[in-house]
């Protein structure tokens, strides 16, 4: 098993974990790779109802927001045609912030690098499958790769695992974190084996922590519930395609060992080409002991772009 | 039959377009009604192989604009975690521009209003089912109502109408209107009926538009084919809950008569409540000739906003 | 003298209030037609030891802002051009906000309008002049008049009149409203008379309020000291070209008479084309008793801005 | 003399250009540090008719623009306050784009850095007193040192240099290099010697090339005429506070030696730290032959831009 970090030495040719071996050296997909048409076939057949459950939050002004983000939308003034007979009226909305990384959001490939050392002493800041900086960077308009674009839509077998539930609590301790022992626990109440998890599927944890949604105080960028390194490992290990959870980073904040930052993330977009999407709202899925569904995530394709907003679902 | 402008008087109790006898006065969610549990079902019964068509173009900044919007990505210096062990790197991206209005794009209900007397003879700005434009407007922040956070994730039955095929040529000629003889025409030749369409399913009609995506002189805002004000009518009196195509308007530019301002968006969005998509690329489902799918478009809930950019599928 | 509010009939031709006798039906250029080349001598033989003292803050996304407006100034990514030898790196910032309207700020004519009474007992929104709100706004990308590039730069006669000196305390207290009294006695405690205002003159109050800049707890949009009716009519009656103040709306919030909505900005901007200066920072004058000098502004002319960030300064 | 490229060895403590002996290693001023307060007075009293000449263009969406930098003003929907008694009405533009590095602009000395060899052999980006892209960059939400906000407002003697008047031409051809001779010869037209420059002195060249602004085609970032590394050198010993044109990029377009990338913007910017101002209209100036005068510009302090816009003026 790869230590999370301190990896000694790394070649663009054949480091410890690339290129991937399953889908070759320019790949930028990453684990979308698992959902083929098989394993989209196999997600539909998974509805039974016809029941959408809406996973992600609206997106407003007053929403938390990580670090000094913006979310600002204007409306400008409503155009008029006055020389037509109708007079039509029109509204077109004008957004600026970091469209990607703010409110319920799914991160591509190329929002997070980091810096490792080669086989020839030197350091270098990599990314998926040994995309360097320079080949990711260097533009002021949008990353030359891993950008958001290269994502498929992604709709696959959606796992959920109700830790909350588990745990007997409405809401997650903020700062704890979610162990295997959880995740087992978790699995077993559901009645579902850690086995259960098929490659491509789509790993959901409901922390309860979406409850804190509305107060900006609570729901920050500093302290949350969520997995660790031990439960990162795992969802790599299961080949799972995405990772998502009801809080902003999915790992649990501050880190557990605060030398690291964000070990999760490397483990599973760097290392793994695993998909992460934050800030869910998993409340509908839990009441109704939803665990298994046909999940849809459509990213917006913005050309070099580091993630997505949306409107992720599921639909049983 | 309602003539689709020219409506002499109307009041805002028993008008003669409101409020809708199905959803009551204060809906906001329009023709996504017709969407239920039984017709999600129905549309997940149509895939059959789990192949994912993608309806919609990468959004790019050189991609055509509709007159002067912007699409502006720029993607922030990088942020280095230099304090920690494993140095992660972090890009975020930000941008700026008319979000819901740009590329591959799905009109809320308050994009758009008309001007029409009321029976006390004074002439009032009014939306989708009776809104008013003060109740619609009125703050810089977003719309205050019929914005696209009211909307559900829209997964029907897909239609596609293959006009281009039925004509036999690869783009339709710009400013050609799109009759109903095409409509019955088209669906014909892909052994479908009139009757095919049922309340709720997305109609998207291809013209062939989309080859001219690469070329902004040619594929403008000034010049495209479309349906006119007889076919609108005719999905409005199917029930379709959205209609789409592959160029700007979804209705013929310029309009046929001079005189009107987008009649059919009137038609669709004021009277019905009918979404529209625009810009879509149907090249996929065309060239494998799939003319009946599970249609999946999840608008992204930016609160107030008048539409939502995203990533429209198909699945067969 | 007029009443500041309830003007029962007006038209556009010979109303109360325009066109304003001395510039014309036409004019958008309000009260810095009072600025002749004369003028702009006068001011420049106020300098004596060619100090120059900085009258505004830094922008900064912390600082504090009306109502929910935006300050978001992002760092692309570096570009570096590798092919050169001399391997130039570029910066280039990127910006969105409310630009004219956020920290120091200066008021274009096109900011406010108001609703009055035509002799005809119709309703109207006029701005500046009897331009109506359909000649201003209408346009979704700039005024299409009175916009800010309408302004010539502001090179006059500037006055500081030290309010908060008078009444000797550091900062005047929240919701205070300065009198004529306060005006006259800070005039004769500085030796001057109330006629020493000559037309043309800009004329900045010192309230002490710049010293809670950095505590946007209190230096907020909701209660401030300021000017109200009275002092805004003799400002009028002076004739100056501009009014600043080192406080949000250099009139008083909240409003003295709770029924008007900012009567001092109608006053001055709509009524006699005079310009509001905010948010400055006037210690160092203050601190100098430097009562007469050089003033400088220059508006920033982004075409149909309603304001303009910038850097006031005087001379002495 | 200083060659302007291929430095071979450099050291932070005494390379051949930091820091420099006048100002100290922490200045982020440069050159703006030659404007003492006597010089000021010294360009008071170049006043002798009040008249004012505006140096720079109004911003406006079609403007020509750098690269695929934006400028988008949009002008959301006006706010009334109905329930006041005066209705007042708001208007508050909103913009986003490349802040100070459109139109007419001036460049702040973090803009620009260069890729250097230390004693050591190892590369480094340096920008103006030897600070690193460490100390500059690294945050996406500003520069962290030589931002616009660590310069002062520029109140100097400013000298035009009327090129086109020299060649006896209304525009330079593009790609002309202005040389020292054609510097000297305009001089002598125009009554003046190289000498007449003095420490401090704001430099403006008309190349006529502000004829084209309307014509977005021609005037553009690929070909115009300016300055080469002569006259950039000559600028430098002439120890002026910053140089201007009426040009895209001050200096030629595209550069004289191809290898090298705007050698000019590093001679000044990075080497001596004298500021540049681009996209100016010196027409006025040119026309009425005023070639000794009051020049002001006043930098917009938006915290850790790389420059900023506004209007630049002369008085004479």
């Amino acid at each position: 098993m790869l230590s999370p970090i301190g990896i000694s030495a790394q070649t663009r040719e054949e480091g410890p974990w690339w290129p991937h071996p399953q889908w070759g050296p320019e790949d930028q997909a990453g684990a979308s790779n698992w959902v083929t048409d098989t394993k989209v076939l196999r997600a539909v057949k998974l509805v039974k109802t016809g029941k959408i459950y809406e996973l992600g939050h609206v997106y407003t002004r007053d929403m938390p927001l990580w670090g000094q983000r913006t979310f600002s939308l204007v409306t400008p003034d409503p155009y008029k045609q006055f020389t037509k007979k109708n007079t039509p009226v029109w509204n077109v909305d004008y957004f600026s912030g970091e469209f990607g990384q703010i409110g319920t959001q799914f991160d591509a490939l190329g929002h997070t690098g980091m810096s490792i050392t080669m086989a020839d002493g030197s350091e270098k800041d990599v990314f998926y499958n040994g995309f360097t900086r320079d080949e990711v960077n260097g533009s002021a308009y949008g990353l030359q790769a891993l950008g958001i674009e290269k994502v498929p839509p992604i709709i696959t077998r959606g796992i959920l695992i109700d830790i909350a539930a588990y745990k007997r609590v409405p809401v997650l301790g903020n700062e704890y974190e979610v162990t295997m022992a959880d995740v087992r626990g978790a699995l077993a109440l559901q009645g579902m084996q850690e086995d259960t998890i098929e490659p491509g599927d789509a790993i959901l944890f409901n922390y309860g922590w979406a409850n804190n949604w509305e107060n900006r105080d609570i729901y920050n960028d500093k302290s949350s519930p969520g997995i660790g390194v031990e439960v990162g490992l795992w969802i790599a290990k299961r080949k799972a395609c995405l990772a998502g959870a009801d809080s902003p980073a999915l790992e649990v904040l501050p880190m557990t060992d605060s030398s690291l930052g964000f070990p999760v993330h490397q483990e599973l977009l760097i290392k793994n080409g695993i998909f992460i999407l934050e800030n869910m709202d998993l409340r509908g899925l839990a009441a109704d002991r939803v665990y298994e569904f046909m999940f849809i995530f459509t990213p917006t394709p913005f050309k070099g772009a580091s993630g997505s907003p949306g409107s992720p679902v599921a639909i049983r």
